[in-house]
């Protein structure tokens, strides 16, 4: 594999109309997870990448399987426990703000993911290992897990990219901040929001944040700029690169997950931080086009396609 | 009240088509509930009744509370828990036998149902107080509170009625076994399935499990026979009641609900226990008839010209 | 036109599911009326036909015109009436008996329907006048309309078809008992259900009512058997007609009115009258596989094929 | 109970999509009525409230008082006609106006409201009457309904709250005026519209309207001005409050109820006339940012958050 | 018949949700057709129009006919073919762009119109002729219909109008090209959008397009300039008729289909070129008020309030 | 892989009532086709299986790859063709008989399968290939597919295994009957209905039938006698092996193939020849119990615990 990720996808139940969830009668399904999503956007885009974790053995950790596969995604690794659920959410929109989520993951057969889970021998063959601050929220072994990740993909240099995904509903952000910076300081690759980033450094500004990043070790810093672009930097180059105007968003979950797959697909084909970051932006953009978290990942040719025309895409 | 019951109510999620839950597309959302059911029943039947339970404090605990209230029933001494979700479950039909059940609902709201939650003097103004074997099923403290409760109807001369609903994806037979029979051996009334009074009393046979709940204590035992209708018996008297033949039966969930609610009427109307049980046997009947659980209970109305036609409806 | 047919269509709602309908979440749209029924039937067989009501000069109305000419039949004569509804029907659904009925047609536009509405010279040059029972209880106005029709159509030597589809829930028996009779006795062709006819009659069995109605004036009678099929009796001759045998019946809304054009296209084709009866049963026995009032009806084509292989069908 | 209202609730069918209704092929059913609107958004506020009307003894009567009585108003003085049908509307959305209406309430159960239907130890004990300009346009005893509510009202010291709600449909101007102005003139509290107070009052803007109308009797006026806000007047004081701002209004319908409930909650919380037009203002904006006309109604803490972030709401 | 028209209507099937179709659950089926849909504007306007198509003798086929019927376009000269399909197409939507387009369409019954499937007499009968340039692209039998109706026309001084239509999925613009040249040179009135005339003229701008087309033959000339409006030439007069303003937009498909059908109704009523114009303006931006091809295309009588009130509409 | 299979996979719609298809308003997709029903079934049972076609390079097609694959199959020989389309079907249900097919897939990517797009070697390695009768009719190219790929597997002692699956609106039983006996006596194992045998072989009853094939060559033949179960015979035993008895069949469709996984993975896992067909047996039934093409096959602990239990399914 030339990517190997892991965590918690969930199935998402989605209501039928905006508003209140109890005057909702019917609840659509598909699945969602950062990690997840980042798989299945490589995966469009040509490479070979691997996603695992801990699925029930019920039916929502079946339906889980069979998408991600489905996507052309490795998923070899995946484990089961038969002593807990596959994790569930609810949306809840009201058409003017983010939505709101309803959790039912508390104690899932993901969060028990741990060290023992690993296969280091898959891990280590991989050029990347792309790793989100969700899966240490989720549970002491999960943290161990991702430490764990870290230390075998180091040993064997493998490109370790991390992405916060800062999650308040999950951990606090006291307890979330140590080990987040510990993870930012290991890691090669920083994808960050600017918001999250301010939260997690204290300090202000794209560039300030990329400075203090690269202090603690990152060789690697990308903020990420929303509908402006993004800001990167390494220890050679660093530059502005401008985003795309999307008229009409439809939903903008995914875009982070879009952002990272196309920043790496630009790193694993050998090209320049910036024209990396332009993948990165020109996927997330076209996320955002269509409803769902993973539907508008585009492949390699529709990328370059909207990238050469600066936004328009011909599919 | 007349009639005061407590218990876990959830969402219950439907998929669309019968077959394995992860090929379903979308999901319609109702409420499930055994105890909600027999006070909706009840409401239905022209008592008063009042319900509560624990629910988060989500938009699913507000659902259930507003259909529930809608029904009829008085929801006043309804508590929430703001760090508990409302449980969910989910079935999987396959149109051959009774569906598969995915329950989240570990750590609920309502499994922390406790003895402080009970207001003592609402339960001692009611005739009857109604329990079911699921609650103590939930956790050690809704198992202390189904006791408290007993205690307090007994004090105050409430009619205990008591239906097990055993449920062994809750708690295992040799666990639920003693605490079953100890609720049983306090309740005056006890309606039980006939394969549940043989799992509890080891005996055989609608006659000999009466006489062993009656040996226990109970004075009034009602086995239920199913289509076969029930048997009764109490110090003055015993009987077997004839069930009501329904020839497309769409949904038997909910027909026990719904015999424990209309034999609880014919009680509280003074009627003779044979008559009771007719009652029983016809809302249990009606119940059939409809698909979902609590949608198709009579009024009182409908379900005199039910018994009057032996099984036929005017509505 | 060789048929000319009028009364009341309306739109027809059917909730996404059994039970009562304040269950139901959603309704699907149809339309609903013995005569376009039957007209509709006729035209899929190959008969000019026309149609006409009056509409309410709204939605509802342009509806139910644009469903019937799409089926072929000649809607030139409909009338509106700005000032009155189109009427309105709900069906609640129980699956085990004939669903219950809500109505909202009164004072609609097509209870309006008066003699003054009526066109002489489109009646005077049809083959076959097709009279309900449903009309003449809508109004005064309605019931002077069917009488004016019936003026015309003997006066210029149409066949007048009669069938009473006696509705309780639009009169009570003994208001419609008198004016069905003065109709059926001006009726060439009568095509009345069993039960029916000793409603009005005061006699049992087909035979009987054959003599009952032929005695009144009538030329041709029909007694409508269910799927025992029927009884037909003329002048000439009189005969039993076994019906179709249907292993798995849909719905058995629309076979009435099947029947009846199936055995007015015999007639029309100048057909025996038994074989005009095997033709009222063939297309009666159709109506009743497809779910719905009028999908079922079958071309002439199919027909034939039905009852070539008696009860076969090959589409 | 703190308030007291009643009226027409009607069952409310919504096509499946944009367009000429015709072409729609499903509908979803819910319930409409101003007065059950602001019952159930009060109740939300945390008051008791009480709402009556007549309704058919049919389906859609009891789902009506399902759904009110699950939104926690209480609905014990509700009747039933048996002789008449439950009122219904369709509503034809075209994305870029008003929908159109189609109404099914002629004659309706509701309609026959009469004097004797009231209970006037009810209506006594309230603190406020709230009566719209709905009702006396259904029926001359609906009419005589809403006078002799307001005369027990006035006689027992309940505050008169009155909101024209013109409806042009259901009578013309000329018939109107006369019964809305003595209407008006009889209520404490007059909330209406800036154009409705032209229409009856023959004078233009907000202080001109409110001057007119306080020379008629009324003690307090509030003229509204949809997203300006409101123009507020009483003996003591005269304000304009102004309204928020609401970047994605998805249904203005409900608005206006909403705004009735906030201002009356705050009348009855003993707030300052300014403090109530900021409530009234906040339950209005907060009923536009949901689909449909009571989902968005907010619970007392949900309005204190909107208010004190000025028009931010987290839920 | 006024207006006579042919061509090929296929099934469309409308995705549940916008992006990739491999992602759609579900599909609503409907009708899509140039001419149909001109047919079906002008029947709506209140002309006798005919339309005819060779349809699979197949359910989709029926479907068709049966739309097209109801909208009370005679359908009488439909032919069928008992061995080919009657087309289908798929539109995949993404919310900011033009829809994808997926046929099944090659080889279809339609594509296989043909010079004798034409009624010499029913084409000479009527006032005008409308052609467009799809149905040249479907075949060279259909190309040579196209002719062969062209010339019936002008023999029998039937007004051609032509729309071309230019569909880049049928045949390239290299192919396309002489043969709708040939056809416009043959019209009477050319109705082309502003692109398409550049495409065919190589010539820019609406008078330039103009003075070309009316130089090769045609008597009047309409240049479709989208929300901007038209530009109308002939013979006399020449003139900018300016668009209606249309706020929110639902769909622009079927607007140049209205568009025709509007100025085609003026020019048969007998109004000047500049009021056809704002007919056809009329008509087209009444179109894109409604989701779907034909259902927004107004009466007579609607379209006369639209205009009078320049865009404001008042079903 | 242990098995090989190759064919024309489809999407398929299904529309959402019973009856004639023009009257269906939405349709669900999903996939059909044969021999990738069999490598699902297989996959399922845990087995490694490859599957391949032809695909147009369309959203149809990769919604098809991305089922296959996500139910475990191998797809890397999965081939496109940019010029074709995928192929489509639609069934019309009337629920007393089999479904009416509405194909379109003339000239579709998969009818282009021909030898060249054979991997010999991946054919080579694996254990059985199994073929249907299906991919013959397709095309001329597509039929020497079908023989290249025995060709291939012969010479290296892969287990040929034929399923004849006749589909006469493909091609005619002239047409049919030598290609399909061609390939028949080419296989080692063939799994055939007995009205199939009979229209092929000229013989009538399983042992006959089982003579004939044996006689041209085929060493396992397995003749399938719907729910009676099948008759097995190779040249050292033979047997029948009685099917399972369903009492609520919700669709027969794929119970063949179902049959020919179960008895191919029996075969595979060293079975005798009678315990084969019981697993075969046992797949066919379970896929009946659910509606859907390969929603119903079983795990292989799913499969043991209904052949233990003799019909009874615990999931």
């Amino acid at each position: 594999m030339e990517v190997v990720t892991f965590g918690e996808s969930m199935v998402l139940f989605y209501p039928d109309a905006t508003g209140p969830l109890r005057y909702a009668t019917s609840f659509r399904k598909t699945i969602a997870g950062a990690e997840s999503n980042v798989a299945i956007a490589m995966a469009r885009l040509g490479h070979s990448v691997g996603w695992f974790s801990k699925l029930g053995e019920d039916e929502f950790g079946r339906y889980i399987l069979s998408v991600i596969r489905g996507e052309g995604v490795d998923v070899s690794r995946v484990l089961t426990d038969s002593n807990r659920n596959t994790g569930l959410l609810f949306k809840e929109r009201f058409g003017f703000s983010n939505p709101n989520i309803y959790y039912y993951r508390k104690d899932s057969a993901a969060s028990r993911l741990s060290p023992e889970d690993l296969d280091a021998s898959y891990i280590s063959k991989a050029k990347v290992l792309h790793i989100t601050g969700i899966t240490p929220a989720l549970s002491t072994p999960a943290q161990e897990a991702v430490f764990e990740a870290i230390r075998i993909a180091k040993e064997n240099n493998v490109i370790v990219s991390f992405d916060p995904n800062i999650r308040l509903k999950l951990w606090d952000i006291e307890t979330a901040k140590p080990v987040l910076l510990e993870i930012a300081s290991k890691a090669d690759i920083l994808l960050i929001g600017e918001d999250e980033g301010e939260l997690l450094a204290g300090t202000n500004g794209p560039e300030e944040l990329a400075k203090t990043f690269m202090s603690m070790g990152c060789t690697t810093v990308v903020v990420k700029l929303g509908k402006r672009g993004c800001y990167v930097e390494n220890t050679d180059t660093k530059d502005y690169i401008e985003g795309y105007l999307i008229e009409k968003v439809e939903d903008t979950v995914g875009a982070g997950d879009g952002f990272a797959a196309g920043f790496l697909s630009g790193i694993l084909r050998g090209l320049s931080l910036q024209e990396a970051a332009e993948y990165g932006n020109g996927v997330g953009a076209m996320a955002t086009l269509v409803s769902g978290d993973m539907e508008g990942f585009p492949t390699y040719n529709q990328l370059m396609t909207f990238i050469g025309k600066r936004g328009y895409i011909d599919r």
